[in-house]
């Protein structure tokens, strides 16, 4: 049985504690003290914590029962699942000042709330910070320590190689497709999603449970990024194709210019009549322009394209998780549950 | 005999290197690698490299014999060194957004320069993650690397704490005098500036001689922060009083509201009338007004004032270094090189 959002935030207030606490053995005036609480709250809490909550999810499978709320045993694998929420914070509120959003979680952004600006950015870097504050604190004395540390600092900048990659491949206010392609998609969405949103959740689960062997990561590793890519794949397809009053948004990437696995897929699809459709529709603040490129994903038939590459990536992965070895302690139930939450979703 | 910035500076292609090399491995894209590189040289290399440069001096002296130019022990104290330039350059990156700066080292700031804009942001991340792809690269076998990866996250942390607390206290939008204090200034040099540029180097250059005992390190920290708060207290009576010819620069502390020792000191001395012209004319980009602050401060005979309050605080740091046990393979020369440096500097 998973856990759910009220168990997972509950141990929310005691991490804030500790990192009061940990501010307050600096010194730090009341004044700062206030304001870095808020951005923590802000920041932090308030999404749906998938992230987060896979931590304790997985690690209850790899214990063989679920982890009971209440309890330091699940205190421990919710801390580590918020750390992954703090790293997310830490690239939201950053990201949303790089992107100019507007909101975010139905509130102004972080950097538009009053009085706040960009100060936010600092606000990034402590949201960063308290990751390893919490690490320190929590876990030096295991044998896991080091490389849960090291584990934070690789998927931190892969998450940045992937968002520079994207930055550069797709800028809003420069439409070339000639510099898009499936190769840079791939990179984007592994590197930018894919190792923090599915790697390691897991990754740090076996890290807690003893049972993060190299043979145990790299299966996981195998997997998940795989998994990531299709989780992508999927959202890109549901952007243009779901019917937003299910989906819950209006779908908005034609118009932002984004190196979506659509467009790259109708890049590859093509002649060159349809390309100058793309080229001079693609990318822009215009409705019109939106449904010329819509109406050319129908000519391409990208939604059964999309669902038929859906059924093969599912099958691989279906097979991947049936040939688990599961004799050191890795489990095929962590990825059927992953597997289960992603595939025929419509929101 | 201390390192020159030539020889410091002729590792860094090396360090450029093994960054290129580790995002090869990852297959980042040669337009996102190339533009990384590029952040990379334009934000780490161009400063005077003080912080960088005093680990390989530290680290010699703990040695007792210079570190040679071209040997692997020179490339990896000068590696050490790199590490802080590049914890500045991160922290440079962002601050000069946060401040709305103009330019750094004679060039536009890096969010400023062509094609850069709000990607600064994620490009200011990735050069402190650098810090731990070094750090794993080159001393990961070392009994200190736990320790000196703890140390940059502990500092790092500490900066932004100082950050926080300097912008919260000394926004250049609103001027309130009454949100001033020595303590909120101590705090700010102690936590923004002295951890990190008096502190690591030394810190650093213990571990890397394998001196680092506890003792080792207090004895540092509880000579450096007092320098680093000296040296802030110095940089800001040069600001008002150093002649512009000589200090390289004209001080616009007074019309950017900084919250300067100077000011402080003054807040303590000022009657009812005087606080009238210190809250009338501080923080204004007026040079009226600025020139009211100043004679005010002459008034107070703050100049006087800070030179007798430098004697003190100088034969203080002295008499502690006098006191340093050496035994344990510290070195008084460490800290009065140190001293030396800032001793009756005029710029």
């Amino acid at each position: 049985m998973p856990t759910s959002l009220q168990d997972f935030e509950s141990v929310w207030p005691r991490i804030v504690g500790d990192l009061e606490a940990h501010c307050k053995h600096y010194k730090l005036p009341q004044q700062s003290l206030d304001w870095f609480i808020k951005s923590l709250n802000y920041n932090t809490v308030g999404g749906k914590c998938n992230r987060g909550m896979s931590v304790v999810d997985t690690a209850s499978i790899l214990r063989g029962s679920a982890l009971t709320p209440g309890t330091e045993e699940y205190f421990r694998a919710a801390l580590l699942g918020w750390m992954i929420e703090l790293l997310q914070a830490f690239f939201l509120v950053s990201d949303d000042i790089m992107d100019s959003s507007k909101t975010r979680r139905g509130n102004p952004c972080w950097y538009l709330a009053p009085g706040v600006g960009m100060v936010a950015i600092n606000d990034a870097f402590m949201l960063e910070s308290s990751i390893y504050v919490l690490l320190k604190k929590h876990f030096r004395q295991e044998a896991s320590y080091i490389d849960m540390v090291e584990l934070f600092h690789e998927v931190t900048f892969q998450t940045e190689l992937g968002q520079t990659c994207d930055l550069l491949t797709a800028p809003e206010d420069n439409v070339d497709l000639s510099n898009f392609s499936l190769e840079k998609f791939t990179f984007i969405v592994i590197f930018k999603t894919a190792y923090y949103s599915f790697y390691l959740p897991v990754a740090l689960a076996l890290h807690y449970t003893g049972a993060a062997t190299p043979k145990n990561l790299q299966t996981a590793l195998d997997i998940l990024i795989p998994m990531g890519e299709y989780f992508q794949a999927q959202d890109d397809y549901l952007d243009a194709f779901a019917d937003p009053e299910v989906l819950g948004k209006i779908g908005t990437d034609i118009q932002d210019n984004k190196c979506s696995w659509l467009v790259n897929q109708a890049l590859n699809k093509v002649n060159p009549e349809q390309r100058k459709i793309l080229e001079d529709n693609y990318g822009q603040k215009n409705s019109a322009k939106e449904a010329k490129v819509k109406e050319l994903y129908n000519e391409l038939k990208l939604a059964e394209f999309y669902e038929q590459w859906e059924e093969e990536r599912v099958a691989d992965l279906r097979s991947k998780i049936d040939k688990i070895d599961e004799s050191d302690g890795l489990k095929k139930e962590i990825f059927e549950v992953f597997l289960q939450k992603i595939y025929k979703r419509s929101k």
